[in-house]
This record gives structure tokens, C-alpha cells and sequence, in this order.
């Protein structure tokens, strides 16, 4: 039988009255460390708690499975986890291998580091949107930007996990990580990160260390939140209580904003770009055609359309304004095509 | 000094080591069971593992808070709650309102049943999208309705918690709540949910009585799932993992399938209903026009303009796509008109 055992994020005393129970009566007992630091004095404390020998594994060695899989064939065995076992997917994918080979597998939920971030930030949990993981290498930073962009567009908070690597020892620092949201923003220009965008900073939460920062990301891109791991939140729109909660738990260096309401849909952002542009570009090519070879049809139809994807908008019929924009603007264009090869 | 003791979701035995010595040493304990039922047999394992007095409180008792906090002031208090203590917002205020009266505020993180349930189910914690709450007062229904559907348009899970009533000893059951869905489908008419919908019933979650029961909503509409508490996820895009995970971990009626898919924005049905319009505009328009008065660069714009549309569409860039596609059709209409005047 294959155990996986919660360590929860309060050190070795996080473990359950249940895990300990279960852990004395196993021999074959692995623990790793690499989805979140352990201290090594935790993990002698666990060792003398237990007073049995337990090994340390590397990411690999869970991964493969193998050995752990062939010995909860006839033996008890214990994997146990940061935080709760099954939200790291390796831990999910041997579980279900377990079941596969039809080993009784059974988990000991602990403490998140996830339930126990938003708690400890004064955050409600039924608004966070989707959670990330933020890693250094720059490839993954749209996708990143562009959940951001979506839960804030439906006025929910974001949850930034950042990389931890336990091979190199490296942790990403959240000011690192507010840079390339920046740096993203430049490339991506839909309003959605910017100096002033109210972000929370929480750091080694559950440790009697625990810091939590708030403020515009302005202020808090030269702090230094000392010791990994840190975690950082973009907030959506706040509830009044959320806002009281962060006043009181966090250190705060600007007062909360909506993060949401600056947010514009992609749709409204080329709508009220291209409108302008498109009745700049009518009365210019009107006052330069003088033939009305059809021209005047296309000119009233394009004129019409630009006051359609106005109403459209204000409507918040996005999809309908971008349409219409366009067509708008094949209209007019093709005068200019014409127009050139007749010059 | 008061502590928030998380239970967890494995009952009394679910208590942390930490949480263990910590209420050793302290004679006022409160315990909740509002938040979700906790069995009499385990209170009294409770009482008997402490070897002392606790009270069990009513939701009013910690919402008005007083006497707890009062207490807080010159004596060390603890309050046990189910779970992780500060998902609930009734727990969340009463320590922002010790950390405002000067009382220093500890919270023991335990298992939460929302980081559970997705575990035990074997989907990814990172495809969660807005966590909800369905009660049985039929006027919030509409706005699950949408967390539903904004949810499946990103891709995402949605996380049902059902109602529960410790005063009424009422539990909102599965069966109820699917049927409140599909009322409100006939309502809203976005083709949300219907019978045909994968949805996940997670009952019992953390108790050795544990069932997960997976399939068509059609497939699980009568039947009958046990004794509470239960859980609803309805999943969006699956990954293959946790398709393998549900196969393994659940009783499955039918075969999942992607609740994502079937769902289609606004702007991808216009791009797909327009795309082959204008294909066949633009050839009609080619054939007839015999004259070459820069009309070939139109083509050759309309045509670059309807394949821009369609990379769009494929990249997931709608709103391009739907202006690319605007465009090509106000290119080959400026054609007709003029053609029309000049025929």
C-alpha cells in the first residue's frame, strides 16, 4: 500500500495526528523536498520525531516511480509531500500509476500553500481566477500575461506561484518577476501591468518568518522581501472587507486599487483606436475623389458602419463593433487602392 | 492571544502535530461546526485527546465574536474550524477584528477541502477556474450560470461547493443541483449545460466512506450518492492525464468529454459563419470584373485579408480575426458597389 502524506507548510509539526499514526507503523518511509524547500533541521526533527530512518528523494526518482511502485507491491510505503500530496502533478500521475497496478493508495491531505496564502492575505477564496506558476525562462510570459489579462477582466485575483528549482537552488525573485511582467506589457500593450497596478507580496507563509508587502508594483519593484519562498498576488476588484483585511495583515506602501477597472477588453481597445482612424481616413478620401463612379454608395455605406460599430460598442457588443470597424475600413481602403492606380 | 486551529477534512485525527501541543496549553477552546458537519463521535475523540472542556458554538457566536475576542485579550483562545480556518470569511473577520483590537492573531493551516477534492478527483490545480457556491434560493443561479460558462469559454473547471445549513440540517443535494442548472439553461439559452455535460460528484471527501462518481449529467441526474457532504465540478478542456486520473479514481458512467468545446464565443461563430462567405463573394467578384482598374490589388488584399482571418481564428486571436474578416468583406463589397454603378 502506497501512503502520500501531507507535510502541510508548518515544518515537520504540520504533519497530522493521523500521518504520524500511519508513518510509526511504516518502515519504508521517502520524503522529498524538491516542489518546496525543507530545512534540513526539519527534516532531522522529523527523523528523531519518527525515530526511523527516512530517505530523501530526488525529483527524478519520483518521477520514475519504479521503486517506489515495486515495494508498496508487498509493503507499506510512505511518500511524503510539502504542503497537500496531490496538487504537485507528479504526485497526482503516481497515484494513479498506483491504482493501475492496483496498489491501495491513500493520501493525507495537509495545509495548501495555496488555501493558506489567500487566507493569510485576508483575500475571499471564491475570487481567485486561475492560478499560475511564474518561471524565468521568457517563453512562458504571454500565456502568464494573458491570464492576468482574463481573470481581471472577470474581476478575479490572480495567484502568481513563482519557480522554485531545487537542482540549482534558485527561486524567482518577485521583483525579477514584476519586471518581466513589465517588460511583457511593452510587448503586449493592453493596459494590463503597469507601475500603478496594486500587487501583494506574500512571503514564507506558514514559517514564523511570514511577511506579507503590498502596494503599486512601483513601490514594490527595489523592495527586498528577503528569504524565498514569495508569492505574489495581482488583485482583481476588491471587496470592501478584502481591502479592510489587507490594511490590517499586510504592510502596505500604497492604498489598494481595482486592478479591473483599467482593464479594457481587447475588443473595446481596437474599436476606440479604429473608429478615430476610420473617419479621419473617410473625409480624406472624400475630399480627394471628385468621379462618383459608385463611390458616394461606398462612402454612405462606410459611414454608416463606423456609427454602427459606435452604437455596437456602447451596446457591449464587442464582437458586432470589431465587424463592423473592419468593413468600414475595406470600404474606404478600397477607394485608396483605386484611387492609386487611377492617380 | 487567539489561534485559528484548521481541523482539516480527515476529522479529529486531521489535527496537526503543532496544533496538538499548542491547544495543550490552552483552556479556552471553541469549536464550529457550521461551516460543515462535524460528527458527534468526533467532537468527543476531540475532548478526549485534549483531556479538557470545549465549547461547541453556533455560527452567531463567532459572527458577533465578542465574547471570543474578549476572552483573546487576557488569555490565550483558540477556535477549531473545519478545514483551512480562513476560507470561510466569518473566520477571515473575526481576525482582522483581533489584529485591530491589538490581539496577536495565529493561524494553524490544515487541509482544505477545496485543494482535496480537486486532488482526489485527479484534475490540475492550475485549470480551476472561479470556485462557487450553489444554495437553494433559486436567484443566485444565474450568476453560477455565468461563472459556468466564463469558466468553460477559458478553458477551465468549475468548482461547485453545495449548500449547507447546520440550523436546517440541510444539505443542497447533487440531483437538485443539476436540475437547477438545466432550468436555468432553458432560461439563459447559451448552451451551457445540458444532459449531455460531463460533471464530477465528489462525496464524502477525507472520510473512509470517500465515492467519486463521474459522467453525463443525464447519467448521474437519479442517482443516488449517498450521505453528504458532496461536491459538483463540471470540468472544461480535460488534459489526457486527468482523463487517465478520472478513469482510475472515479466510478464513470460515461466517457469524459470536452464541456470547452462546445462551447463557442461569439466571435469565433462569426468568423467561422463569414470565412466561406467571403471566399465565395470574393470569387464572384473576380470572375465578373473584367476591367483591372487596381481592382487585382483589392483581390489580392481581400484574399491575404480572409487567410489573416482564419490564422487568427486558429491562434485563438478573435478579435483579429473577426476585424481581418470585416475587412476582406468591406475590400469585396466596395467592388460590388461599384461594379453595380458602373454596370
Amino acid at each position: 500500500m502506497l501512503w502520500l502524506v501531507g507535510l502541510g507548510i508548518h515544518g515537520y509539526k504540520g504533519l497530522s495526528a493521523k500521518a504520524l499514526e500511519v508513518l510509526s507503523s511504516i518502515n519504508t518511509i521517502y520524503v522529498e523536498k524538491y516542489t518546496s524547500p525543507m530545512p534540513d533541521p526539519d527534516i532531522d526533527a522529523l527523523k528523531g520525531a519518527l525515530n526511523k530512518e527516512i530517505k530523501i528523494v530526488p525529483r527524478w526518482f519520483v518521477e520514475d516511480g519504479r521503486e517506489i511502485l515495486e515495494s508498496a507491491k508487498s509493503n507499506d510505503v510512505a511518500l511524503i509531500v510539502y504542503g497537500d500530496p496531490l496538487i504537485a502533478t507528479t504526485h497526482l500521475e503516481l497515484r494513479v500509476r498506483a491504482e493501475k497496478d492496483g496498489i491501495k493508495c491513500r493520501v493525507l491531505h495537509a495545509s495548501s500553500s495555496i488555501t493558506s496564502i489567500i487566507g493569510e492575505c485576508g483575500l475571499h477564496m471564491y475570487k481567485i481566477g486561475r492560478i499560475i506558476t511564474l518561471v524565468s525562462e521568457a517563453q512562458a510570459i504571454a500565456s502568464i500575461y494573458y491570464t492576468i489579462y482574463s481573470n481581471l477582466i472577470t474581476d478575479n485575483h490572480t495567484l502568481i506561484l513563482l519557480e522554485y528549482n531545487q537542482e540549482k537552488n534558485f527561486f524567482l525573485k518577485p521583483n525579477d518577476a514584476f519586471n518581466m511582467l513589465l517588460d511583457c506589457e511593452k510587448d503586449q500593450k493592453h493596459d494590463v501591468i503597469s507601475e500603478d497596478i496594486f500587487a501583494i507580496v506574500a512571503s514564507r507563509i506558514g514559517s514564523d518568518d511570514q511577511r506579507i508587502t503590498s502596494g503599486r508594483i512601483g513601490s514594490l519593484l527595489r523592495y527586498d522581501f528577503g528569504a524565498p519562498p514569495h508569492s505574489i498576488i495581482i488583485t482583481g476588484s476588491l471587496h470592501f472587507t478584502e481591502i479592510d483585511a489587507l490594511k490590517v495583515l499586510t504592510k502596505m506602501f500604497d492604498e489598494p486599487t481595482n486592478n479591473s477597472k483599467g482593464i479594457t477588453k481587447i475588443a473595446e481597445q481596437m474599436v476606440q483606436k479604429y473608429v478615430p482612424k476610420a473617419k479621419r481616413a473617410l473625409e480624406q478620401a472624400m475630399n480627394s475623389v471628385n468621379d462618383d463612379k459608385g463611390f458616394s454608395e461606398i462612402f454612405e455605406n462606410a459611414e454608416y458602419y463606423i456609427s454602427d460599430a459606435e452604437r455596437f460598442l456602447k451596446q457591449g457588443k464587442l464582437e458586432l463593433a470589431v465587424l463592423s470597424i473592419g468593413y468600414a475600413e475595406g470600404l474606404i481602403d478600397a477607394i485608396r487602392f483605386l484611387k492609386r492606380v487611377n492617380a
